[in-house]
Protein backbone atom coordinates (compact mmCIF):
# COMPACT_ATOMS: atom_id res chain seq x y z
CA UNK A 1 0.00 0.00 0.00
CA UNK A 2 2.89 2.32 0.91
CA UNK A 3 4.13 1.80 -2.40
CA UNK A 4 0.81 2.94 -4.30
CA UNK A 5 0.65 6.04 -1.85
CA UNK A 6 4.02 7.90 -3.19
CA UNK A 7 3.46 7.20 -6.49
CA UNK A 8 -0.28 8.56 -6.61
CA UNK A 9 0.32 11.58 -4.53
CA UNK A 10 3.02 12.91 -6.41
CA UNK A 11 6.14 14.51 -4.14
CA UNK A 12 3.22 13.94 -1.16
CA UNK A 13 6.51 11.13 -0.16
CA UNK A 14 5.67 8.26 2.77
CA UNK A 15 9.11 7.34 2.09
CA UNK A 16 10.76 9.98 4.65
CA UNK A 17 7.75 7.99 7.15
CA UNK A 18 9.96 9.23 10.14
CA UNK A 19 10.39 12.89 9.35
CA UNK A 20 6.54 13.61 9.31
CA UNK A 21 5.64 15.29 12.57
CA UNK A 22 3.40 13.09 14.14
CA UNK A 23 0.55 15.62 15.18
CA UNK A 24 0.36 17.31 11.73
CA UNK A 25 -0.15 13.90 10.10
CA UNK A 26 -2.84 13.24 12.11
CA UNK A 27 -4.34 16.49 11.23
CA UNK A 28 -3.28 15.74 7.08
CA UNK A 29 -5.22 12.37 7.35
CA UNK A 30 -8.13 13.57 9.45
CA UNK A 31 -8.54 16.87 7.95
CA UNK A 32 -8.57 14.80 4.03
CA UNK A 33 -10.78 11.94 5.18
CA UNK A 34 -12.92 14.38 6.85
CA UNK A 35 -13.44 16.53 3.72
CA UNK A 36 -13.60 13.57 1.28
CA UNK A 37 -16.40 12.19 3.23
CA UNK A 38 -18.36 15.79 3.29
CA UNK A 39 -17.93 15.40 -0.57
CA UNK A 40 -18.95 12.06 -0.90
CA UNK A 41 -21.66 12.27 1.80
CA UNK A 42 -23.08 14.70 -0.24
CA UNK A 43 -23.95 12.69 -3.14
CA UNK A 44 -25.18 9.99 -1.00
CA UNK A 45 -27.04 11.34 1.80
CA UNK A 46 -28.67 14.39 0.12
CA UNK A 47 -32.34 13.97 0.44
CA UNK A 48 -34.11 11.81 -2.44
CA UNK A 49 -36.17 14.23 -4.13
CA UNK A 50 -38.10 12.54 -6.64
CA UNK A 51 -39.27 10.28 -3.53
CA UNK A 52 -40.28 13.17 -1.54
CA UNK A 53 -41.87 15.53 -4.50
CA UNK A 54 -44.40 12.51 -4.60
CA UNK A 55 -45.18 13.25 -1.81
CA UNK A 56 -45.55 17.18 -2.03
CA UNK A 57 -42.32 18.15 0.33
CA UNK A 58 -40.16 19.75 -2.09
CA UNK A 59 -36.66 19.63 -1.24
CA UNK A 60 -36.84 19.17 2.08
CA UNK A 61 -34.15 17.02 3.21
CA UNK A 62 -33.39 13.44 5.12
CA UNK A 63 -33.27 12.39 9.03
CA UNK A 64 -30.96 9.71 10.18
CA UNK A 65 -31.81 7.91 13.17
CA UNK A 66 -28.10 7.03 14.15
CA UNK A 67 -27.41 4.87 16.67
CA UNK A 68 -23.62 5.67 18.14
CA UNK A 69 -22.59 2.85 19.67
CA UNK A 70 -22.64 1.68 23.60
CA UNK A 71 -20.25 3.95 24.91
CA UNK A 72 -16.40 3.80 22.81
CA UNK A 73 -16.30 6.62 20.09
CA UNK A 74 -14.44 3.69 18.45
CA UNK A 75 -17.50 1.17 17.66
CA UNK A 76 -19.41 3.76 15.76
CA UNK A 77 -19.77 2.84 12.14
CA UNK A 78 -18.22 3.91 9.22
CA UNK A 79 -21.57 5.18 8.02
CA UNK A 80 -22.82 6.68 11.40
CA UNK A 81 -19.69 9.00 11.09
CA UNK A 82 -20.13 9.42 7.77
CA UNK A 83 -23.99 11.02 8.21
CA UNK A 84 -22.68 13.13 11.19
CA UNK A 85 -20.02 14.63 8.89
CA UNK A 86 -22.52 15.12 6.10
CA UNK A 87 -25.60 16.16 8.14
CA UNK A 88 -25.76 20.04 8.64
CA UNK A 89 -27.90 19.76 11.55
CA UNK A 90 -27.02 17.36 15.34
CA UNK A 91 -30.17 16.16 16.54
CA UNK A 92 -30.01 15.29 20.33
CA UNK A 93 -32.11 13.42 22.86
CA UNK A 94 -31.63 15.54 25.50
CA UNK A 95 -31.97 18.74 26.94
CA UNK A 96 -28.54 20.22 25.98
CA UNK A 97 -25.19 18.42 24.31
CA UNK A 98 -23.57 17.96 28.10
CA UNK A 99 -26.06 16.17 29.40
CA UNK A 100 -26.61 14.59 26.25
CA UNK A 101 -24.39 10.79 26.79
CA UNK A 102 -24.81 10.18 23.04
CA UNK A 103 -23.52 12.97 21.86
CA UNK A 104 -20.56 13.11 24.54
CA UNK A 105 -19.81 9.97 22.64
CA UNK A 106 -19.83 10.96 19.38
CA UNK A 107 -17.93 13.93 19.48
CA UNK A 108 -14.94 12.01 20.63
CA UNK A 109 -15.34 10.70 17.02
CA UNK A 110 -15.97 13.19 14.98
CA UNK A 111 -14.87 16.49 16.62
CA UNK A 112 -16.29 18.63 13.84
CA UNK A 113 -20.02 17.90 15.31
CA UNK A 114 -19.21 20.29 17.61
CA UNK A 115 -19.23 23.33 15.04
CA UNK A 116 -22.79 22.23 14.03
CA UNK A 117 -26.07 23.07 14.72
CA UNK A 118 -28.08 21.44 17.30
CA UNK A 119 -31.52 20.50 17.47
CA UNK A 120 -32.29 19.53 21.30
CA UNK A 121 -35.50 17.33 22.02
CA UNK A 122 -36.29 16.14 25.28
CA UNK A 123 -38.66 13.39 25.79
CA UNK A 124 -39.46 12.85 29.69
CA UNK A 125 -39.33 9.82 31.49
CA UNK A 126 -42.67 9.75 32.40
CA UNK A 127 -45.49 7.42 31.18
CA UNK A 128 -47.97 10.60 31.52
CA UNK A 129 -49.54 10.55 27.85
CA UNK A 130 -50.71 14.42 28.06
CA UNK A 131 -46.91 15.25 28.66
CA UNK A 132 -45.41 12.78 26.01
CA UNK A 133 -47.53 13.64 23.08
CA UNK A 134 -46.24 17.22 24.08
CA UNK A 135 -42.71 16.70 24.14
CA UNK A 136 -43.49 14.60 20.80
CA UNK A 137 -44.86 17.19 19.00
CA UNK A 138 -42.85 20.01 20.20
CA UNK A 139 -39.71 17.84 18.87
CA UNK A 140 -41.41 16.66 15.25
CA UNK A 141 -42.21 20.36 14.87
CA UNK A 142 -38.44 21.69 15.74
CA UNK A 143 -37.04 18.81 13.26
CA UNK A 144 -39.59 19.57 10.77
CA UNK A 145 -38.42 23.32 10.19
CA UNK A 146 -35.02 22.02 9.84
CA UNK A 147 -36.06 19.76 7.40
CA UNK A 148 -38.41 21.87 5.20
CA UNK A 149 -35.23 24.02 4.86
CA UNK A 150 -33.94 20.97 3.35
CA UNK A 151 -31.51 20.62 6.07
CA UNK A 152 -29.97 16.60 6.81
CA UNK A 153 -30.16 15.68 10.30
CA UNK A 154 -28.61 12.99 12.19
CA UNK A 155 -30.20 12.75 15.20
CA UNK A 156 -27.86 10.76 17.70
CA UNK A 157 -28.88 7.56 19.79
CA UNK A 158 -27.39 5.73 22.38
CA UNK A 159 -26.92 1.92 20.93
CA UNK A 160 -28.65 0.99 18.20
CA UNK A 161 -31.37 3.51 17.22
CA UNK A 162 -33.91 0.22 17.11
CA UNK A 163 -33.76 -0.89 20.66
CA UNK A 164 -35.58 0.87 23.39
CA UNK A 165 -34.58 4.50 21.54
CA UNK A 166 -37.77 7.45 22.59
CA UNK A 167 -36.81 8.60 18.96
CA UNK A 168 -38.21 6.02 17.19
CA UNK A 169 -41.47 7.50 17.62
CA UNK A 170 -40.38 10.27 16.32
CA UNK A 171 -39.51 8.74 13.39
CA UNK A 172 -42.41 7.08 12.64
CA UNK A 173 -44.37 10.71 13.20
CA UNK A 174 -41.62 12.14 10.51
CA UNK A 175 -42.26 8.93 7.88
CA UNK A 176 -45.89 9.17 8.34
CA UNK A 177 -45.80 13.26 7.33
CA UNK A 178 -43.70 12.16 4.26
CA UNK A 179 -40.34 13.15 4.95
CA UNK A 180 -37.42 10.99 4.20
CA UNK A 181 -36.48 9.18 7.29
CA UNK A 182 -33.17 6.41 7.45
CA UNK A 183 -32.26 4.14 10.26
CA UNK A 184 -28.24 3.69 10.69
CA UNK A 185 -27.46 0.57 12.93
CA UNK A 186 -25.49 1.00 15.55
CA UNK A 187 -24.10 -1.63 18.54
CA UNK A 188 -26.44 -2.14 21.20
CA UNK A 189 -25.05 -1.76 25.21
CA UNK A 190 -25.58 -5.42 25.64
CA UNK A 191 -22.91 -6.94 23.02
CA UNK A 192 -20.30 -4.55 24.06
CA UNK A 193 -20.81 -5.95 28.03
CA UNK A 194 -20.73 -9.63 26.68
CA UNK A 195 -17.20 -8.63 24.87
CA UNK A 196 -16.20 -6.85 27.84
CA UNK A 197 -16.83 -9.73 29.99
CA UNK A 198 -15.65 -12.30 27.50
CA UNK A 199 -18.73 -14.39 27.88
CA UNK A 200 -20.91 -15.34 24.64
CA UNK A 201 -24.57 -14.08 24.83
CA UNK A 202 -25.96 -16.84 23.11
CA UNK A 203 -24.58 -20.04 21.68
CA UNK A 204 -25.88 -22.91 19.98
CA UNK A 205 -29.60 -23.08 21.03
CA UNK A 206 -29.73 -21.01 23.75
CA UNK A 207 -32.10 -18.71 23.83
CA UNK A 208 -31.23 -14.45 24.33
CA UNK A 209 -33.92 -12.88 26.53
CA UNK A 210 -33.96 -8.99 26.43
CA UNK A 211 -36.02 -6.89 29.40
CA UNK A 212 -36.15 -3.29 29.46
CA UNK A 213 -36.13 -2.62 33.79
CA UNK A 214 -35.50 -5.39 36.12
CA UNK A 215 -38.39 -7.17 37.91
CA UNK A 216 -38.03 -9.45 40.77
CA UNK A 217 -40.75 -12.11 39.01
CA UNK A 218 -38.85 -12.25 35.74
CA UNK A 219 -35.75 -13.72 36.99
CA UNK A 220 -35.40 -17.14 36.36
CA UNK A 221 -38.65 -17.24 34.23
CA UNK A 222 -36.85 -17.82 30.55
CA UNK A 223 -34.27 -20.47 29.43
CA UNK A 224 -30.66 -19.38 28.36
CA UNK A 225 -29.35 -15.88 28.25
CA UNK A 226 -31.89 -13.13 30.00
CA UNK A 227 -30.61 -9.23 29.91
CA UNK A 228 -31.49 -6.92 32.41
CA UNK A 229 -30.96 -3.09 30.63
CA UNK A 230 -31.14 -0.23 32.46
CA UNK A 231 -31.52 -1.92 35.73
CA UNK A 232 -29.28 0.60 37.55
CA UNK A 233 -32.46 1.75 39.88
CA UNK A 234 -33.75 -1.32 40.56
CA UNK A 235 -31.17 -3.71 41.54
CA UNK A 236 -31.68 -3.47 44.95
CA UNK A 237 -34.97 -5.65 44.52
CA UNK A 238 -33.21 -8.64 42.83
CA UNK A 239 -29.37 -8.73 43.82
CA UNK A 240 -29.98 -10.99 47.25
CA UNK A 241 -31.91 -13.51 44.50
CA UNK A 242 -30.07 -13.73 42.13
CA UNK A 243 -26.87 -14.32 44.18
CA UNK A 244 -28.89 -16.49 45.93
CA UNK A 245 -29.81 -18.62 42.48
CA UNK A 246 -25.93 -18.30 42.00
CA UNK A 247 -24.79 -20.01 45.00
CA UNK A 248 -27.25 -22.59 44.43
CA UNK A 249 -25.17 -23.28 40.76
CA UNK A 250 -28.81 -22.29 38.56
CA UNK A 251 -27.34 -19.26 36.96
CA UNK A 252 -24.38 -16.71 36.71
CA UNK A 253 -24.75 -13.13 36.96
CA UNK A 254 -22.69 -10.32 35.73
CA UNK A 255 -23.34 -6.95 36.07
CA UNK A 256 -21.51 -3.98 34.07
CA UNK A 257 -21.97 -0.10 34.53
CA UNK A 258 -21.09 2.69 31.48
CA UNK A 259 -19.89 -0.02 29.16
CA UNK A 260 -17.02 1.50 27.27
CA UNK A 261 -17.00 4.86 29.29
CA UNK A 262 -14.30 6.47 31.77
CA UNK A 263 -16.63 5.62 33.99
CA UNK A 264 -17.24 1.73 33.77
CA UNK A 265 -17.42 -1.07 36.19
CA UNK A 266 -17.41 -4.19 36.14
CA UNK A 267 -18.99 -6.19 39.04
CA UNK A 268 -17.14 -9.50 39.68
CA UNK A 269 -20.14 -10.73 42.57
CA UNK A 270 -23.52 -9.33 41.69
CA UNK A 271 -24.03 -7.95 45.40
CA UNK A 272 -21.34 -5.83 44.50
CA UNK A 273 -23.59 -3.70 42.08
CA UNK A 274 -23.90 -0.15 43.64
CA UNK A 275 -27.97 0.26 44.26
CA UNK A 276 -26.74 3.96 43.01
CA UNK A 277 -24.94 3.13 40.34
CA UNK A 278 -26.36 4.62 37.20
CA UNK A 279 -29.12 3.69 34.76
CA UNK A 280 -26.51 2.42 32.27
CA UNK A 281 -26.03 -0.88 34.29
CA UNK A 282 -26.46 -3.95 32.12
CA UNK A 283 -26.71 -7.29 34.01
CA UNK A 284 -26.53 -10.52 32.20
CA UNK A 285 -27.82 -13.62 33.70
CA UNK A 286 -26.79 -16.68 32.66
CA UNK A 287 -28.61 -20.11 33.34
CA UNK A 288 -26.09 -23.10 34.30
CA UNK A 289 -26.21 -25.64 31.55
CA UNK B 1 -13.39 22.68 8.99
CA UNK B 2 -12.29 23.75 5.11
CA UNK B 3 -10.66 26.57 6.57
CA UNK B 4 -8.33 24.65 9.18
CA UNK B 5 -7.40 22.14 6.84
CA UNK B 6 -6.05 24.59 4.53
CA UNK B 7 -4.17 26.15 7.13
CA UNK B 8 -2.91 23.04 8.25
CA UNK B 9 -1.50 21.53 5.54
CA UNK B 10 0.73 24.32 4.41
CA UNK B 11 0.06 23.92 0.28
CA UNK B 12 -2.05 21.16 -0.25
CA UNK B 13 -4.93 23.59 -1.02
CA UNK B 14 -8.74 22.91 -0.57
CA UNK B 15 -9.07 26.10 -1.99
CA UNK B 16 -9.16 24.42 -6.16
CA UNK B 17 -11.88 21.82 -4.97
CA UNK B 18 -13.21 21.54 -8.03
CA UNK B 19 -10.11 21.20 -9.89
CA UNK B 20 -8.49 18.42 -8.17
CA UNK B 21 -9.71 15.08 -10.07
CA UNK B 22 -12.08 12.86 -8.23
CA UNK B 23 -10.40 9.33 -8.60
CA UNK B 24 -7.13 11.28 -7.47
CA UNK B 25 -8.81 12.90 -4.21
CA UNK B 26 -10.30 9.12 -3.16
CA UNK B 27 -7.02 7.39 -3.63
CA UNK B 28 -5.25 10.03 -1.70
CA UNK B 29 -7.90 10.68 0.98
CA UNK B 30 -8.16 6.25 1.91
CA UNK B 31 -3.84 5.82 1.09
CA UNK B 32 -3.37 8.78 4.01
CA UNK B 33 -6.19 7.49 6.01
CA UNK B 34 -4.65 3.85 5.92
CA UNK B 35 -1.59 4.76 6.56
CA UNK B 36 -2.18 6.80 9.46
CA UNK B 37 -4.74 3.62 10.32
CA UNK B 38 -1.66 1.45 10.17
CA UNK B 39 0.66 3.52 11.99
CA UNK B 40 -1.56 4.53 15.22
CA UNK B 41 -3.01 0.61 15.03
CA UNK B 42 0.54 -0.59 15.81
CA UNK B 43 0.88 1.27 18.82
CA UNK B 44 -2.57 0.20 20.05
CA UNK B 45 -2.81 -3.03 18.68
CA UNK B 46 0.37 -4.39 19.73
CA UNK B 47 0.27 -7.39 22.51
CA UNK B 48 0.48 -6.27 25.71
CA UNK B 49 3.64 -7.51 26.83
CA UNK B 50 3.50 -7.41 30.29
CA UNK B 51 0.32 -9.57 30.78
CA UNK B 52 1.49 -12.28 28.45
CA UNK B 53 4.41 -12.32 29.93
CA UNK B 54 3.25 -12.98 33.96
CA UNK B 55 1.48 -16.11 32.11
CA UNK B 56 4.66 -17.34 30.68
CA UNK B 57 3.86 -16.84 27.42
CA UNK B 58 6.39 -14.32 25.82
CA UNK B 59 5.95 -12.32 23.17
CA UNK B 60 3.00 -14.21 21.36
CA UNK B 61 0.60 -12.10 19.58
CA UNK B 62 -3.14 -11.24 20.48
CA UNK B 63 -6.44 -13.00 18.74
CA UNK B 64 -9.11 -10.30 18.65
CA UNK B 65 -12.65 -11.73 17.36
CA UNK B 66 -14.04 -8.82 15.30
CA UNK B 67 -17.82 -8.23 14.60
CA UNK B 68 -18.10 -7.20 11.04
CA UNK B 69 -21.36 -6.67 11.38
CA UNK B 70 -24.53 -7.54 9.41
CA UNK B 71 -23.90 -7.30 5.60
CA UNK B 72 -23.31 -3.43 4.51
CA UNK B 73 -19.37 -2.84 4.85
CA UNK B 74 -20.30 0.34 6.10
CA UNK B 75 -21.83 -0.76 9.01
CA UNK B 76 -18.22 -1.93 10.16
CA UNK B 77 -16.88 0.05 13.32
CA UNK B 78 -14.15 2.50 13.07
CA UNK B 79 -12.63 -0.28 15.86
CA UNK B 80 -13.05 -3.62 13.36
CA UNK B 81 -11.46 -1.83 10.47
CA UNK B 82 -8.23 -0.54 12.99
CA UNK B 83 -8.11 -4.30 14.25
CA UNK B 84 -8.42 -5.50 10.49
CA UNK B 85 -5.40 -2.95 9.35
CA UNK B 86 -3.25 -3.77 12.08
CA UNK B 87 -3.30 -7.15 12.11
CA UNK B 88 -0.52 -9.56 10.69
CA UNK B 89 -3.17 -12.06 9.88
CA UNK B 90 -6.67 -12.42 9.03
CA UNK B 91 -9.27 -15.48 10.65
CA UNK B 92 -11.98 -16.82 8.96
CA UNK B 93 -14.79 -18.84 10.28
CA UNK B 94 -14.90 -21.19 6.74
CA UNK B 95 -13.25 -23.03 4.36
CA UNK B 96 -11.83 -20.48 2.01
CA UNK B 97 -12.33 -16.63 1.47
CA UNK B 98 -14.56 -17.16 -1.35
CA UNK B 99 -17.33 -18.99 1.23
CA UNK B 100 -17.05 -16.66 3.76
CA UNK B 101 -19.43 -14.25 3.83
CA UNK B 102 -18.05 -12.30 7.18
CA UNK B 103 -14.39 -11.91 4.99
CA UNK B 104 -16.58 -10.53 1.50
CA UNK B 105 -18.50 -7.84 4.07
CA UNK B 106 -14.88 -6.60 5.56
CA UNK B 107 -12.77 -7.15 2.17
CA UNK B 108 -15.31 -4.08 0.58
CA UNK B 109 -14.00 -2.02 3.58
CA UNK B 110 -10.71 -2.69 4.44
CA UNK B 111 -9.38 -3.86 0.95
CA UNK B 112 -5.68 -4.65 2.26
CA UNK B 113 -6.88 -7.90 4.02
CA UNK B 114 -7.04 -9.29 0.64
CA UNK B 115 -3.06 -9.25 0.61
CA UNK B 116 -2.46 -10.88 4.83
CA UNK B 117 -2.37 -14.04 5.79
CA UNK B 118 -5.59 -16.20 6.07
CA UNK B 119 -6.50 -18.89 8.84
CA UNK B 120 -8.94 -20.82 7.75
CA UNK B 121 -10.97 -22.77 10.80
CA UNK B 122 -14.12 -24.93 9.29
CA UNK B 123 -16.45 -25.63 12.81
CA UNK B 124 -19.14 -28.47 10.84
CA UNK B 125 -22.86 -27.65 11.60
CA UNK B 126 -23.17 -31.12 13.79
CA UNK B 127 -24.36 -32.08 17.47
CA UNK B 128 -21.66 -35.34 16.90
CA UNK B 129 -19.50 -33.87 19.83
CA UNK B 130 -16.19 -35.85 18.57
CA UNK B 131 -16.11 -34.29 15.20
CA UNK B 132 -16.53 -30.62 16.84
CA UNK B 133 -14.08 -31.50 19.10
CA UNK B 134 -11.37 -32.69 16.51
CA UNK B 135 -12.40 -29.30 14.44
CA UNK B 136 -11.88 -26.78 17.54
CA UNK B 137 -8.57 -28.56 18.27
CA UNK B 138 -7.41 -28.26 14.76
CA UNK B 139 -8.59 -24.26 14.27
CA UNK B 140 -6.73 -23.46 17.89
CA UNK B 141 -3.78 -25.24 17.41
CA UNK B 142 -3.28 -23.47 13.49
CA UNK B 143 -4.30 -20.00 15.27
CA UNK B 144 -1.82 -21.04 18.17
CA UNK B 145 1.12 -21.06 15.76
CA UNK B 146 0.77 -17.88 14.87
CA UNK B 147 0.26 -16.43 17.90
CA UNK B 148 3.32 -18.13 19.27
CA UNK B 149 5.29 -16.50 16.00
CA UNK B 150 4.27 -12.64 18.09
CA UNK B 151 1.50 -11.76 14.98
CA UNK B 152 -1.88 -10.50 16.07
CA UNK B 153 -4.64 -11.61 14.30
CA UNK B 154 -8.22 -10.15 13.44
CA UNK B 155 -10.60 -13.43 13.61
CA UNK B 156 -13.63 -12.40 11.46
CA UNK B 157 -17.84 -12.89 12.92
CA UNK B 158 -20.44 -12.25 10.59
CA UNK B 159 -22.64 -9.79 13.11
CA UNK B 160 -21.43 -9.46 16.54
CA UNK B 161 -18.91 -12.05 17.85
CA UNK B 162 -21.10 -13.01 21.07
CA UNK B 163 -24.17 -13.76 19.57
CA UNK B 164 -24.02 -17.17 17.76
CA UNK B 165 -20.55 -17.17 16.90
CA UNK B 166 -18.98 -20.50 16.60
CA UNK B 167 -15.74 -18.09 17.27
CA UNK B 168 -16.21 -17.76 20.90
CA UNK B 169 -15.51 -21.50 22.09
CA UNK B 170 -11.88 -21.31 20.19
CA UNK B 171 -12.04 -17.41 21.90
CA UNK B 172 -12.39 -18.97 25.27
CA UNK B 173 -9.67 -22.19 25.09
CA UNK B 174 -7.13 -19.32 23.75
CA UNK B 175 -7.54 -17.41 26.50
CA UNK B 176 -7.93 -20.53 29.00
CA UNK B 177 -4.24 -21.27 27.46
CA UNK B 178 -3.25 -17.90 28.53
CA UNK B 179 -3.34 -15.95 25.23
CA UNK B 180 -4.44 -12.35 24.80
CA UNK B 181 -8.05 -12.62 23.46
CA UNK B 182 -10.52 -9.62 23.18
CA UNK B 183 -13.59 -9.29 21.76
CA UNK B 184 -14.46 -6.41 19.66
CA UNK B 185 -18.43 -5.81 19.36
CA UNK B 186 -20.30 -5.44 15.78
CA UNK B 187 -23.76 -4.50 14.58
CA UNK B 188 -25.85 -7.97 15.05
CA UNK B 189 -27.75 -9.11 12.31
CA UNK B 190 -31.20 -8.30 13.87
CA UNK B 191 -30.42 -4.85 14.30
CA UNK B 192 -30.02 -4.17 10.81
CA UNK B 193 -33.18 -5.96 9.90
CA UNK B 194 -35.56 -3.40 11.73
CA UNK B 195 -33.25 -0.55 10.75
CA UNK B 196 -34.32 -1.91 6.88
CA UNK B 197 -37.94 -2.44 8.13
CA UNK B 198 -38.38 0.64 10.03
CA UNK B 199 -39.55 -0.41 12.63
CA UNK B 200 -38.47 -0.69 16.51
CA UNK B 201 -37.37 -4.24 18.03
CA UNK B 202 -38.51 -3.05 21.58
CA UNK B 203 -39.81 0.48 23.17
CA UNK B 204 -41.08 1.09 26.85
CA UNK B 205 -41.46 -1.86 28.57
CA UNK B 206 -41.37 -4.32 25.34
CA UNK B 207 -39.64 -7.42 25.74
CA UNK B 208 -37.28 -8.95 23.19
CA UNK B 209 -36.75 -12.58 22.51
CA UNK B 210 -33.79 -13.90 20.74
CA UNK B 211 -34.41 -17.54 19.60
CA UNK B 212 -31.85 -19.17 16.85
CA UNK B 213 -34.12 -21.09 14.72
CA UNK B 214 -37.43 -21.44 14.19
CA UNK B 215 -40.06 -23.95 15.63
CA UNK B 216 -43.12 -23.86 15.81
CA UNK B 217 -44.11 -23.85 19.30
CA UNK B 218 -42.11 -21.49 20.32
CA UNK B 219 -43.92 -18.46 17.91
CA UNK B 220 -46.73 -16.71 20.29
CA UNK B 221 -44.91 -18.13 23.33
CA UNK B 222 -43.22 -14.57 24.20
CA UNK B 223 -45.01 -11.45 24.82
CA UNK B 224 -43.51 -8.28 22.93
CA UNK B 225 -41.20 -8.87 20.12
CA UNK B 226 -39.63 -12.21 19.08
CA UNK B 227 -36.62 -12.83 16.74
CA UNK B 228 -36.41 -15.73 14.67
CA UNK B 229 -32.74 -15.99 13.53
CA UNK B 230 -31.40 -17.72 10.56
CA UNK B 231 -34.61 -19.11 9.93
CA UNK B 232 -34.48 -19.82 6.44
CA UNK B 233 -34.46 -23.73 6.91
CA UNK B 234 -37.22 -23.87 8.49
CA UNK B 235 -39.62 -21.50 7.63
CA UNK B 236 -42.05 -23.96 5.89
CA UNK B 237 -43.27 -25.20 9.28
CA UNK B 238 -44.16 -22.22 10.64
CA UNK B 239 -45.08 -19.51 7.92
CA UNK B 240 -49.08 -20.55 7.87
CA UNK B 241 -49.33 -20.54 11.73
CA UNK B 242 -47.24 -16.93 11.47
CA UNK B 243 -49.75 -15.75 8.99
CA UNK B 244 -53.19 -17.05 10.19
CA UNK B 245 -52.08 -14.96 13.85
CA UNK B 246 -51.50 -11.99 11.95
CA UNK B 247 -54.54 -12.07 10.16
CA UNK B 248 -56.34 -12.44 13.63
CA UNK B 249 -54.55 -9.22 14.27
CA UNK B 250 -52.72 -10.92 17.41
CA UNK B 251 -49.25 -10.31 15.95
CA UNK B 252 -47.56 -8.34 12.85
CA UNK B 253 -44.69 -10.66 11.27
CA UNK B 254 -41.86 -9.12 9.12
CA UNK B 255 -39.18 -11.26 7.45
CA UNK B 256 -35.95 -10.22 5.54
CA UNK B 257 -33.12 -12.13 3.99
CA UNK B 258 -29.12 -11.34 3.77
CA UNK B 259 -29.98 -7.93 5.08
CA UNK B 260 -27.90 -4.77 3.63
CA UNK B 261 -26.30 -7.48 0.98
CA UNK B 262 -26.87 -7.29 -3.12
CA UNK B 263 -29.25 -9.87 -2.62
CA UNK B 264 -31.38 -8.24 0.44
CA UNK B 265 -35.03 -9.07 -0.17
CA UNK B 266 -38.06 -7.45 2.07
CA UNK B 267 -40.61 -9.87 2.11
CA UNK B 268 -43.96 -7.47 2.65
CA UNK B 269 -46.11 -10.97 3.40
CA UNK B 270 -44.73 -13.24 5.43
CA UNK B 271 -46.24 -16.07 2.89
CA UNK B 272 -43.89 -15.35 0.29
CA UNK B 273 -40.67 -16.34 2.25
CA UNK B 274 -38.99 -18.89 -0.24
CA UNK B 275 -38.30 -21.74 1.61
CA UNK B 276 -35.18 -22.27 -0.07
CA UNK B 277 -34.12 -18.54 1.42
CA UNK B 278 -30.82 -18.55 2.73
CA UNK B 279 -29.36 -19.31 6.01
CA UNK B 280 -29.96 -15.47 6.70
CA UNK B 281 -33.02 -15.15 6.55
CA UNK B 282 -34.30 -13.01 9.99
CA UNK B 283 -38.43 -12.97 10.75
CA UNK B 284 -39.45 -10.73 13.35
CA UNK B 285 -43.03 -11.33 15.02
CA UNK B 286 -44.25 -8.28 17.21
CA UNK B 287 -47.53 -8.82 19.36
CA UNK B 288 -49.91 -6.41 18.66
CA UNK B 289 -50.92 -4.61 21.82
Amino acid sequence: MTGIISDETGGFSFEQNFMVDRQLYFIIAQAVWIEYNIRWGQNTFRPQHHDIRKRGINMAGTIYGVGVGPGDPELLTLKAVRSMQSCDVIGIPAGDKDSCTAYQIAVQAVPEIAQKQIVAVTIPMTTDAERLEKAYAKGCADLKRELEQGKNIAFLNLGDPTIYASYMEIHKRLADAGFHAELISGVPSFCAVAATLGIPLGSGKEEIHILPGCYDDEIGRYKGTTILMKSGGRIGTIKEKLAGMEQRGQISAYAVSDCGMESQVVYSDICQVDEQSGYFTTIIVKEEA
